[in-house]
């Protein structure tokens, strides 16, 4: 794929201004906030899509939002592309920066600004790491819910671009469930706060609007999000299938009968093999399909959860039941599951795609899957949050074989439309970003496309913010 | 507030058409879809916000997508304003009419499309009544969760406009957390599909962008929402308390240990006793503030988490804890809760502001408020959503004093400002309409509010939709 990555034309009078430029940000910022020698511009140059790389014009690494206005409306009166970027762990091309365009970090803001548990709230700078908040409020009994595989590195930020979700996201929902306000800078360099402390807003939901809009819309400098009270216990529990499909339905079951279970987390048994040789993790491996849930509450609220899980894993054949008898063992279950992609990415290269169905499709969707993927003969280990429909199929492939680098992508791409065929969607929580912006035209109507450019528009008129992701360069207005 | 009621002004050229634009009409729709003799008009001359009226120039009631698409291509070419009405519940004047509009009516659509149980998910028309939804599912075990007072009446259509909320949002969340995908007809009539049975979708979230927008984004015509699972059980508890600060500290008190009841309803001394009048629900009456705390699932954790609750409002002082004996008993402490509208309405005029505050102010707002009404000589009652801080101040006049009923608005415009002081919002579930349109401005930043009309403009140019509410009169582009 990475031959294939267009970007749109780079501005050749930005290029052209480049000296003078970096001057500018150099009067606007400390010096230590613009970053402009080639060696220095390298660890901006990608994200954790694919090893397609670029070297930015310059990059920015602000302290507090007055500075971020500051090159807002500097870039916006000069017409210069700016890609916001969080820690750059993005698996759809998000934050990959394009030669004409500026990168501008929010590491450097990575303060905790309030912690207000009367109401159950957390305000933070966009730049804090995901799993920061959740450490600071641990000792109180409290955490935040959407937990990606990458929390140890990916930023609230970056997490409120892509609209992340995580394992835990069936109970308790994605970033857009857990987001009450945010302070953005729009293109213009003008300051505006949406959403607060409390449940809804007057107006407009900008803020709902702004959650998923991958950086186009404005910079987001703080957001306030919701703290949850850690439950009395949880416990993950081991359920072994002989069959992908008998684990699907009985999916579909649990989630049909009512039951939210705090995650429902599936992987085949290429997946298995995988993430058990990584990560020790002791889970069965004469087992074809695996699914790990997580239920919680109090001894009796897990017992009783249990029960009913297990009457309808019973119905669909399971094989083994294995609760975890320790702590220990459960971190181990959830080391597995999070190492995934690193595991994969020991033995082969891999994309993954991240596409979403309706759970009564998932069995369907996943033969599927495998048909496609032999049919380009290539192998797929499949380890994705069941419990609200979101595929993770890893594609495997040689990068050094360009030929089976294109089958992949090809492989991909059918995959994400069989999802959207089947009445789900592209993305569950990766974001559209490069990858997947040529395949909206599959999911949007025509007129759905120009109505989302439209409202892009309204924030961004000239297209300056990450301008050449999320919509197909064809055809743009 | 009445007298002082302000429309953007009719355009002539609509009104001098009229005859020609109702023959127009019937052209398009079937006789008895259009609606165009004065008396005919009158059932939809206002709605519950206050005794304003005025006829409508004409009024249609479609069928289908296909019909109501065919209405507003007509319209927009014909620069003709439109207003959307459900059932006509709006408590901000919503679905009042203006004089050169067309009200587009919802209530023949009113057919389940389908039930999904794997899916969790039930698509309807937009003018299904709220109830309707819970009632077709009952005997499954599901329900819809946001429940308004109005919910007998109020549609779904209308409550996707107001993004309604209800006494049992606080565990469930309010419309947009469980709305899932909308059919939508845009001013020229294209119609569009946003959402779907999936968590997330690619692109930007417009899904979530159209809940709460008052009708003025496009014309939902379809919803697909999402079920709930009856829990095994549900108990409301009564907790009496000598002070209304005692009762709002506890309720902050709950929600800051992280347990989340189903519902936290509070009522005060005057609430209490017009409630107790009319519904004889068993209120004790010797109290000055009462919780209605309700809380779910098995016996065994409801016993577990009354539990907690009892020694979190033992901290506070509680007087009084009554669990209800029976089912019909826990009828009727709702029925008085949801009935607090109607019996106030036995004994005065009212108006209800619906500020939402930070769960720490919840007791010094209260105790502002009263000194707010006091100060203009008026009485108010407080019965209110205390568990997300939905505030519902009803300030109790005589319409027939003109001198008193312009006071009971400037005591409600002020505790409204409170509320925003206080680190709130304006409205937490009925929506801006006409009534809290110029206290915009006290919300929001001049670039807050421009941004909210360029994204109003991204979907309707020409203000032909609902143009009259949400946004001030006053400096519109």
């Amino acid at each position: 794929m990475s031959e294939a990555i267009q970007f749109l034309p780079p501005r050749p009078s930005v290029l052209a201004r480049r000296d003078t430029i970096i001057s500018d940000l150099l009067d606007l910022l400390p010096p230590e906030c613009v970053v402009h020698e080639a060696r220095a511009l390298v660890p901006f140059e990608t994200d954790a899509f694919i090893s397609y790389r670029r070297l930015p014009l310059a990059v920015v690494l602000p302290k507090n939002t007055a500075q971020v206005a500051a090159v807002m409306k500097y870039c916006h009166r000069a017409g210069i592309p700016v890609v916001p970027r969080g820690a750059g762990t993005s698996l759809s091309g998000g934050a990959i920066p394009q030669e004409d365009a500026i990168v501008l970090g929010l590491s450097r803001m990575s303060r905790i600004i309030e912690l207000d548990y009367a109401n159950r709230t957390a305000t933070v700078q966009a730049g804090v790491t995901n799993l920061s908040i959740s450490e600071a409020v641990a000792t109180d009994g409290f955490f935040y819910a959407p937990d990606p595989s990458s929390q140890l590195a990916c930023t609230i930020g970056g997490n409120i671009g892509m609209n992340s979700g995580g394992a835990h996201c069936l109970k308790y929902g994605v970033t857009t469930n857990n987001l009450l306000g945010v302070k953005m800078v729009l293109v213009d360099g003008t300051v505006i706060e949406l959403g607060g402390k409390h449940l809804d807003a007057a107006g407009y939901d900008l803020l709902g609007l702004v959650c998923g809009s991958e950086g186009q819309l404005g910079i987001v400098t703080e957001a306030t999000v919701r703290l949850i009270a850690k439950p009395e216990g949880a416990r993950p529990v081991l359920f072994g299938f002989d069959t992908s499909e008998e684990a699907g339905s009985c999916v579909a079951d649990i989630i049909g009968s009512g039951i939210i279970p705090v995650a429902i987390e599936f992987m085949d048994k290429p997946a298995i093999e995988i993430c058990e040789a990584f990560a020790k993790a002791g889970y069965p491996l004469d087992v074809g399909a695996l699914l790990i849930v997580e239920v919680e509450g109090s001894e009796a609220e897990m017992d009783a959860t249990l029960a009913s899980i297990v009457e309808i894993a019973r119905r669909h054949g399971v094989k083994t039941v294995r609760e975890c008898q320790s702590a220990t063992e459960a971190a181990l279950i959830w080391k597995g599951r999070k190492s995934a992609f690193g595991a994969t990415g020991r033995i082969a290269d891999y994309i993954c795609m991240d596409g979403t169905v309706p759970l009564g499709k998932l069995s369907y969707v996943l033969e599927e899957t495998s048909k496609i993927v032999e049919r380009f003969g290539l192998r797929v280990a499949n380890v994705f949050h069941a419990g609200d429909g979101n595929m993770h199929p890893l594609i495997l492939f040689n990068a050094n074989d360009p030929e089976e680098a294109a089958k992949a992508e090809e492989a991909g791409n059918e995959i994400l439309k069989l999802c959207v065929d089947a009445g789900g969607c592209l993305t569950g929580e990766h974001g559209v970003g490069i990858e997947k912006r040529d395949l909206m035209r599959h999911q949007y109507s025509d007129a759905e496309l120009a109505q989302q450019m439209t409202v892009r528009a309204a924030f961004d008129e000239g297209w300056l913010l990450n301008p050449s992701k999320v919509f197909p360069l064809e055809g743009r207005a």
